[in-house]
């Protein structure tokens, strides 16, 4: 039995995919305005246990690819993720039992319920990532080295292409990346289909209803005027790392992704210092004056210190309060394997995985 | 009736095509060789007059796309070629009738052979260029508006795409071209499959038979120790240009082509004067003097003084002696359309076409 999403879920889903975004993933705002006018027209999105899947069955996996900035130029359009999917049933000539998220952060959360709406399928309560990551290698599902093709793109300029086959995750992200920066560096992708026993054994699974989890808390607490960070902290299990004031931050749009570095005062009344965040689309290493404070695989949040809704590398600005936590990583990433796709040295970090928990 | 091509025909026609590629198309010589070695273990390959294609046969088109300098680093294989030609077959789910080259100018008149011998496929005895250009809406078909899609792109590591859709000719440059590059800037590939009928209508026709003939006559001339070049001027209708020594080469490999400028300085027992050559893979303007002497579509070719053989962008070295003519271009590209297309401006250069003929 699935359970159809209600309004006050999606809500909740946006606030707590922002957060587990990490800084990435994109703004799910636009997203959130398709879902609205989608659920205004009468569409409703039900929500599906990875259990329930048939091994057989194929699952869509779909994802806004590319650098998160573009988002808010090339707004989101709930048809181009469901023609990325369609790309792929006309390349197999078969059909998805499900759609489900690339990654639980950011917009592409929101993004299967837009495909899945048009689509009339279910979303799988499940992600490859946990969390919001920049690159094809950094999932589940290529630690477990399952196959990396095919991957349909789209642009709603009318550029369709697909990767139909490569040696490796590697040059998935290779090949793929270099056709989303010709289609603007956003694309929307389907990417390699999964078959309902690997999203069993490889899907990190209930990340939606987490996603939904954290939300709720939030929005509960900004309506109760109590202090949202410390529900986030207490829902997902997290660790408090700083608080203070961005001073500074430096971005740009370069091959396919956002990167940059923001700058975080500590204030007075709490411990003062200097945290420094580099970013590849989502944050990666955090630095306190210097020292190497969390790092990937540990999920970096920066969150609105009164709000507690999350900023991403796109939206962070000089003056924004703001609270930075941690989140635990998703075990699948604390293996050797794991760490050699998504710790510190996978994005030219030469330090050793140590994590905050 | 298909002719079969014997080995003097295809030694021919590596002369004739490295010719009519106006410095681009990359040297036959590798491709040349493999025939040789297909040949050898008995393989031949016939050649189909394109009107002898039914309506509905379908025909592949095939190149070797990128830069021609990263060819003498990544050796010609002709199963690389007949790759992208299968990947089009998977595609769609038919078979081609023929293959057919993209441009009859340098390696890629050899491609088509290449693929037939491994597919037992006749080559059609037409190209959609007449020469070699560099982008991928230089051809008669675009000019012909055309479907430009899907093209199949394949490296030799195991990279395959295909570029599903696009709105225009241009964009299937740039999509194509990303990927290209990405592969190294060498990419086998098999473009949008043309119909018997477009062929026949679109295609510019009987350039093997072009090509063989003007090698032919190069060969004779070179073993009877007569002047090559007035026999290509013969064969080809064309005209004399310029004869001196090559003083200065500047040659750049960006974005997925070969770029750059080459200068002839006049022998003192001919006219003296100095020519400036712009390429971008295929000679495209040439100045005498600082004067617009030559330029796209007219076809622009370097040739070796003594031997008549063809000098390419990426062979051209100081010191060789060059004597440089000009052939008519196909009729297609005369007309405002066509200039529109592979006219100076076309390719960055604020002239109006003037042909030398």
């Amino acid at each position: 039995m699935n359970a159809i999403l209600d309004s006050d879920d999606i809500e909740a889903l946006a606030v707590g995919a922002w957060i587990l975004g990490t800084g990435g993933g994109g703004s799910p705002y636009l997203g959130l305005l398709n879902i609205r006018q989608l659920y205004a027209e009468g569409h409703r999105v039900s929500l599906m246990s990875p259990h329930d899947l048939h091994d057989e069955d194929w699952v869509a996996v779909v994802s806004n690819m590319g650098a998160p900035l573009v988002g808010q130029e090339r707004l989101a359009d709930s048809r181009n993720v469901a023609r990325a999917v369609r790309m792929q049933e006309e390349y197999h000539g078969w059909k998805f039992r499900a759609v489900m998220s690339l990654e639980i952060g950011g917009n592409n959360a929101i993004q299967p319920l837009m495909a899945a709406a048009h689509l009339g399928l279910p979303v799988v309560d499940a992600d490859t990532m946990g969390r919001a990551y920049p690159e094809a290698q950094m999932t589940s599902v290529a630690v477990g080295e399952l196959r990396p093709y095919p991957c349909a793109l789209y642009d709603p300029r009318g550029i369709e292409a697909i990767v139909t086959k490569v040696p490796s995750w590697r040059w998935m992200e290779r090949a793929s990346r270099k056709i989303c920066v010709e289609m603007g560096s956003i694309a929307a992708t389907c990417k390699a289909p999964r078959t309902g026993r690997e999203v069993k054994e490889w899907g990190i699974h209930f990340t939606v209803s987490k996603a939904i989890a954290i939300g709720r808390r939030v929005r509960e607490a900004q309506r109760r005027h109590e202090d949202p960070i410390a529900a986030i902290l207490d829902e997902g299990g997290g660790k408090l790392l700083f608080r203070g004031k961005v001073v500074d931050v430096e971005r740009r749009t370069t091959e396919g992704f956002l990167r940059g570095r923001a700058v975080i005062d500590g204030l007075d009344d709490d411990r003062g210092g200097r945290l420094e965040l580099a970013f590849q689309n989502e944050w990666v290493v955090a630095w306190r004056d210097g020292e190497p404070l969390a790092m990937s695989p540990d999920l970096i949040c920066v969150l609105d210190s009164v709000s507690g809704n999350a900023f991403g590398s796109e939206t962070i600005r000089y003056g924004m309060r703001a609270t930075v936590i941690a989140l635990p990583a998703p075990a699948v990433f604390l293996t050797p394997k794991g760490l050699a796709h998504v710790g510190p040295r996978a994005f030219g970090y030469d330090l050793d995985f140590r994590s905050v928990f």
